[in-house]
């Protein structure tokens, strides 16, 4: 699958079977979060792997915008939230959620959850903020779909609000 | 190229051919940036594509961070300057870094600019913050590595700190 087809085909799963995420697919997944880049290479990131069912189901409690039963979460932490590092985060967490589309995977990307009882799920330190949750599974249903802005809309040619000459 | 391969691949490119980028790669790359998830399906992105020479030469000298003299500069605006507006727009630059590694070129992240002159360059209004500017072109020459953290450094399983057992 070429880069083009991952990124449309991508879509925001909420659904998940059971089956597990393989080991060597959860490996995947955070060597490609790995390879993003970041500012001045500081690689401000931290990926907690969550693969028990009882914890997962215990941070669902506390994580409204998680939906549906994922066999894996990916809590993506960082050194410091500033908004640099959060650009940063965005870049790895693309990384994850296209690298899951060619290993047949769903994600879907969190930012609404309680932080401190999840963090204290997962023993992350105090100073450490919890930045996004990542579910991933494999996708069972067909994912609601969520309409785009067209591209004269958000893209301009030369200045800011100018038509897109393409 | 699979998705692996492309991230693989994709490095801070620094210097340029002259060759420009053609319309239909400009299109693509801000098609794939169309494409990204955002919190709430906000799309709280635009995009700014400038690849007038004289234009790009003028943001230059406002941009410490752009190296090299690319045929296209996008510059990533924003709704608005919150934490999760950063996320998505790196979630969006990714795409657009990704997808250029498959049309061959190569393109650096800039968050280093001032932002009054750059966003006074390209029209962008007082209340709309500058958030990125992406260099785009071919590249030209052997890009600089960048070591990574080992897996292990950076990623654990179940419990922030733990060993990664995979």
């Amino acid at each position: 699958m070429d880069t083009f087809e991952t990124i449309m085909k991508r879509k925001s799963i909420r659904n998940y079977s059971e089956k597990p995420v393989p080991a060597e697919s959860v490996k995947k997944l955070l060597e490609v979060a790995r390879l993003a880049p970041s500012g001045s290479n500081r690689q401000p990131w931290r990926f907690v792997a969550v693969q028990d069912a009882k914890r997962i189901k215990l941070i669902k409690m506390f994580s409204e915008g998680l939906s549906g039963n994922p066999t894996l979460v990916i809590a993506i932490c960082a050194e410091a939230a500033e908004p640099d590092t959060y650009l940063d985060i965005g870049i790895a967490t693309e990384n994850i959620m296209l690298e899951a589309v060619e290993l047949g995977l769903g994600t879907c990307a969190i930012g609404s959850f309680s932080e401190e009882p999840v963090k204290q799920l997962l023993g992350i330190p105090k100073e450490i903020p919890l930045i996004l949750l990542i579910s991933v599974g494999y996708p069972e249903g067909e994912p609601r779909l969520r309409p785009r802005k067209a591209l004269e809309e958000i893209a301009y040619s030369e200045k800011y609000g100018e038509r897109l000459a393409l």
